[in-house]
């Protein structure tokens, strides 16, 4: 930590930060500039500490120097974290993509998607049981039964399955019946669902909130993995702008840079980022050129009568044609499509 | 709803699109023009509706005429909300200013700020028990004790008590304890929390999440009002921005904006949009010249000890140079402080 | 300027930035921490010797601890600046406030207006004669004829006038006709055109750019200052953010920053932040209790058959209630409107 | 144009907007709906006329049909425009890549450069002659002599050559000197300037502002080609956004979306965007599989010693790489590096 005095400090303003650091267990190390003094603090830094030196007389600024998580970082884990389920390998050189229906309507729908979602190549279903609505007056899930469903369809095709978890009071029941146990954008900062999940033994998608930065968004992964279950997948899923073109903007630049400062694999769903069919296919091969550990793609045979984000669905012969071209383009960049 | 058609959409489209309109319980009205054909949709707008009518083949885009919120907004219910607990009147013609502490520490802490606070005219006291932190490792509140401390100092004095809930299975626990509960930005949309204090008989401050618009703040109102609660008080507390001088940007047109959409009082949280204390009084003041219903204030006489935020908080006698101000201030806009 | 060293990094990397911290003229400082070692360089900092460090190899960060200005900043000014025109004071206690047209349409509607805008009480003259138009089909403004209209009426009323200028070829032609030079927000950082203002000794009005930090505009600011015109306004009006409801979102907070860094002026421009009439006046209020100098206000008496932004602009009735109320709000916060 | 009216709007207002529809030369067309009624106006669109309709006494909202640009949409032309410079072709099915200093600093290390960039198969050469640079203190460039050296290189090595041009004084001489004109990000509304460079026959890339709306650009583009000259290049090189991880946010999206509204070529440059060498790769490698018809990348052997950006620059043998990657990830999208 790096305390900047403001210009004309004064000397007892110095001593007074520097009996502080003290007392908090850190080392001081004084250094006298030409305008301004810089006061170094060495050892264990923590949050609190930054914000009680900010607010001392004459203190201009802190500077962290440490990362503010642990668990989820590179420095701390050096090799890509690689999740497992039953087979299916999730992270490091392996691209795994995920498809299905936004929301589960009946047993029907699902099957059909899952079918050819399966027979396009993608091994992992999602299917939404539990929605997040902006209007209280919109269609909110079919619930316990579309997780029923979700499970029976996942098993019948061999396939691994995910869905959202929105109340910690659900997160057992979701546990019971999905693989990955998803959390919304709108839930990446509700920090008493982030410690239900920490709980389970289920790999969790960390949906990357749509004001959230990077560093908050790995602090978020850093609640759940401080619980003890180190299994999350990072999720881009286009943040907050002033474009209004697409429903939100993909930030692209966020993979390769999650990539660096943590071992977790990354993943992005162009479809809600998008809100629009039409730019799926481009989104979500650049996600994969971007470095990617695998994209999630909402899937419908039947859009036009989709109860939610119909616009955003891909057709299943578009799916089809996005999983041909993923497997030409992974490989590019270290991945296979297994 | 007006469903506009893309340049060249052929007959059959048009008729298709005419056809779903009908179906959906609505009545089609088609206006050709020199280059595209527009088609009108009268009847009950709803969400799912427009984004089934976007996905049809040939329509370029679905506009809203009717504003997706009902209860909340002012053409539903003409007069201002005031909401009364025990004689302070909140929203209207009236003023009234919360302060206290970001974080209940101990007893003795809540106490001397409470009076503070109260001797500077403030009727409301804030405190917080339950705390949203980004990070695992920061200090999470007192919990339970913390919200007893707040409900007996706030009897003592004669104070209505305002604090946060988090989680759903605290609602009825922070209920019996509070007069206002006060919903997080970082939960505006955390909707099953929304559900459960929408069945409480307490009124409810819904922060703006800080990357939520007017619209999606008005309509996490409706989920609350949806319930059966109506007493919701709006409270503003900055949207991100590419700005880093300050922790948010305060949106100070969305006062005037939210006042002339909606009946519901409006606050502002000046300390944690600014996260500096020498912002604070001026942010304050041009809360209350925009037409603001009251702020809400971090005081601290101690804040280079606080556990939480420190650096945002006035000290009792700055509380008191803002109380001064803010009574010349409001009369110019119509409103008392009381 | 602070050297952060990657976790890990050798003794070699160290020694390599220190070399070439001297021979940049720098003094090196090492600082040996737990897990990272943090180089201090004193000695004048600037951006390019900072680039340069950036990229050594082992180099995390390079921590900027002076700011990047210098005769803007209070630091090297400690008092106000207060420009004068013919006895019309801007900056320090002064309030003045500045009204007109978008838009200069013809002689007659600019003395209406004009003589409209003096009796309510402000005494600088805006409208347009160079505009800087989105669409190339629209009117771009009346060119050095309007320049004409506003010299003769600002004269005849005795009235400061304040008036655009786009190109670095117009700059002398403004000059001979305005008393202040307007640097429209799209050209905060037309570093050609701010050097030609730079060379003049007229006032300057910098508009801030839509997504220029404030440390930016300031930056655009110490561009102007360092030709040596140092009579330069700083201007706040409104930076994109993704909240649609007003046309830009207007930085309350960016009045005591901008003032608490610097010692020049700051007004805001509340109509193009608005883009709409029913804001206007919260907005205006807003500014001055937040410390600004001024405003500058769109006025029109027909909005209804304006060329250009009718939607924004207050008619005189209401412009007057405006200057009414600002009289009351200005002295809470120590100013006059003179 | 389709204008709503306020729920509650009076008849008298209701004819008199349909009056004024018809004063423009538009035909109205009533449509009275449960709540309000909605008014169609039939004919040529215009900027200036939605503006005048917007603020009519019960006018709620003014929505716009049509497109406001022309020569730059893909309706009024179907086509992929491809642009020929001495045989390299820019556009449509080509994928050409551009690489070079940032700066221009001596003949020496722009010659070493070109000839690394040329060999790994680039066959457009950058160079910055004039630089936009936020402090005033920062080096600005060689000016007209730096131009010389990049005429002198490219006709050596056969490689066409752009370059930025800022201000509308300096546009003949840099068209008389390279065979691309930039305009850069900054300039982006810098009218004249449009204008200036709209009178050369010289192909122009227009970057995107960094706060402009895929919208406003295409607008740009417009002002550029309603000169006569229809040989623009789309530039993307991120937006400003909350993340400060980046430099700014690369908006990946804005490929197809910019594609499918405009026959125009679009580039991108991560250079700018990221600000940092370690995500140049996986950002360029994104934006061919987005759909881009070339990467602007920049390149310097001696990046520690690079007067300006030197952080962002690949060293040649990565910029080698980066050819390589592109050259298989170009023919997944249907695209020939040549």
């Amino acid at each position: 930590m790096i305390v900047v005095m403001k210009q004309g400090a004064s000397q007892a303003q110095i001593a007074h930060v520097t009996e502080r650091i003290k007392e908090m267990g850190l080392t001081p190390h004084v250094s006298q500039g030409q305008f301004r003094t810089v006061i170094g603090a060495i050892g264990e830094e923590a949050v609190a500490k930054q914000e009680m030196l900010r607010q001392i007389e004459g203190v201009e600024q802190v500077l962290q120097i440490m990362k503010p998580y642990k668990l989820c970082s590179r420095e701390f884990h050096a090799e890509d974290t690689v999740i497992d389920i039953r087979g299916i390998k999730i992270g490091g050189t392996h691209c795994a993509v995920i498809g299905g229906p936004c929301t589960i309507e009946d047993l029907d729908m699902l099957q059909t998607i899952a079918k050819a979602v399966k027979k396009a190549g993608a091994r992992i279903l999602r299917g939404g049981a539990f929605k997040p609505r902006t209007s209280p007056y919109a269609f909110q899930g079919l619930g316990k039964q579309g997780l029923q469903m979700l499970c029976d369809v996942g098993k019948s095709l061999d396939m691994a399955t995910i869905t959202e978890v929105m109340d910690p009071r659900d997160v057992d029941l979701v546990a019971q019946h999905a693989d990955i146990l998803q959390i919304g954008a709108r839930n990446m900062q509700n920090y008493n669902l982030l410690r239900e999940v920490g709980q389970t033994n289920k790999p969790v998608m960390l949906k990357r909130g749509l004001a959230a930065s990077i560093k908050e968004w790995l602090m978020s992964a850093e609640y759940i993995m401080s619980g003890g279950n180190h299994q999350v997948i990072l999720c881009e899923r286009g943040i907050r702008t002033f474009e209004t073109e697409t429903r939100f903007t993909l930030d692209i630049s966020c993979i390769p840079v999650a990539r660096i400062d943590s071992h977790l694999p990354v993943y992005v769903d162009p479809s809600h980022a998008a809100g629009r069919r039409d730019l799926i296919e481009s989104m979500a091969l650049a996600a994969i050129a971007a470095g990617a550990h695998g994209v999630m793609v909402e899937v419908h045979h039947c859009p036009d009568k989709a109860l939610c984000d119909g616009p955003q669905a891909l057709l299943p012969e578009q799916f089809q044609r996005l999983m041909d071209q993923i497997r030409q383009v992974a490989p590019v960049v270290g991945k296979t499509v297994e």
